[in-house]
């Protein structure tokens, strides 16, 4: 099977597990669970939940104890998103050609959809511990929660909307890029591995390398803004420059940024080439994130 | 000692928990901890950590594993007052005397200090594992997710958002009544009574008389602004009759709905009398929750 096929066989399996976990849109709160279900089925391409399947299954990890922590990854991120477009935050109307939730749901859904998901979110991750005794359950949720808050995501999600319309320094462009998109790249992995039993130290070095896709994802999304096209790419091109954005670009220049993201790709994976168990597909998937084109 | 003095200590150990629990202010990212800080430290009765305590210590629990717990609840309550006075909720601009958080940090961190409380909530909650090994952390953690989600405190405030300006029929007053204040005062109180060890049994029955008490405290909450006066409640009375509010007033009368605070605050009181550990505190904080002038 070739690796679009791969690719698609996977997402399908995904969508799957979140349509189990995801709520019945029942009683007089109903709308709650529409609007939650509305933001996580507006589609997305299911990284996290897959590279976190992958890194359990790369350790050896068999049973479905991973599918609540999967299906809660990917309510986080999407909660993540739902807040961000709130009209007090980056004030979207439309995500992937879709009206934002709450646009479709109202201003105050909106805010309670996403409070809903992140908290719901935990709800399921907690449905592990009726699925079987694995006794890395705890530390996978404190690395869910470090990731994805002050520490972690929401941490990178602050100092990004300070910066806005401000000069950004080089070190806390580094800070909002290893926390904004890394945190979660990294707590993914991380999760997989822990679930399946790896020792402490390859928990370390998959980490070390999760954080590397994270931030080489983030430089090639600079380097397409400047060398892709708005046909390609599906989004308007040269958007950071309008913006008056700083980026990696702008600091290390095309070259240099287009041989770190080299280089960090390499790193991650000769990092998953050093593990003993099935990696084909994973370390595919960590090419076609890292150089896709959109 | 008499009450209001044993109230006064318990506030002040409560306190000094939740200031061993918040987050240091630092790194880029310091001014989220600041408002979460500032959200938290505004004060409040603190009554959910107590009742969680005095349950705890009711069912002969003796350790600082109740502590993160007692702390994630009061982060949870909290989260939701931030969030409840944004400009598309509630828009309050103050509290308590106080100016909102999102006042004070503008609108987008109102937004992001209230995810990050919630968020944080659970990562305080899950140091409790390195505390000890007890078997009830798994299931207080599943009630405490649940009672603050959307089958508890935010199905409730769904359904109230919802019903601002509609007449309301008497089943779904009694389901908001219910989740928004009644599910985090059963979270707490059966929280408490897992992480002692407490039977299946007797959590049931813990929440049922929490049960009671959520209801009571709201039903007087709605008598008190028929009854009492400006100066007392510290708030304009008569506002539910101003703002077109339908109320357990609205559909009982005065004296009946005086006559079912009695009634739950008895039955909750016996439930607690029926247990065999150190009550007193516990049956009299009951009393005062309940039978409060404002």
């Amino acid at each position: 099977m070739n690796f679009k096929a791969e690719m698609e066989q996977r997402v399908s399996k995904i969508e799957q597990i979140l349509q189990e976990y995801l709520p019945k849109e029942e009683g007089f709160q109903e709308n709650i669970m529409s609007a939650m279900n509305y933001s996580i089925t507006a589609g997305g391409k299911r990284i996290r939940p897959m590279l976190m399947m992958e890194t359990y299954q790369l350790f050896g990890g068999k049973s479905k104890v991973i599918e609540p922590f999967m299906a809660a990854m990917e309510m986080i991120h999407t909660y993540s998103l739902v807040h961000d477009d709130l009209p007090a935050m980056d004030n979207d109307e439309y995500r992937r050609g879709r009206k934002t939730t709450h646009i479709v749901y109202g201003h105050a859904m909106g805010i309670l959809a996403g409070d809903a998901l992140l908290n719901y979110a935990f709800e399921t991750a907690f449905r592990a511990f009726d699925m079987e005794e694995n006794k890395g359950i705890p530390k996978a949720l404190q690395v869910l929660a470090g990731k994805a808050g002050i520490y972690g995501m929401i941490g990178g999600q602050v100092v990004d909307v300070e910066a806005v319309g401000k000069p950004l320094e080089r070190e806390r462009l580094d800070f909002i890029y290893r926390l904004k998109t890394g945190a979660l790249i990294e707590a993914s992995m991380m999760i997989g591995a822990i679930l399946a039993g790896a020792s402490e130290k390859q928990v370390e070095q998959v980490r070390s390398a999760a954080a590397d896709i994270g931030l080489a994802f983030q430089i090639q999304d600079d380097i397409l803004d400047v060398t892709s096209t708005t046909e390609v790419l599906g989004k308007p091109v040269f958007s950071d420059e309008k913006n008056n954005k700083t980026t990696y670009v702008t600091f290390e220049g095309l070259e240099a940024s287009a041989k770190d993201v080299e280089g960090l790709s390499k790193h991650a994976i000769e990092t998953v080439n050093g593990f003993h168990g099935e990696k084909e597909f994973l370390v595919e998937l960590i090419q076609y994130l890292i150089h896709r084109e959109k």
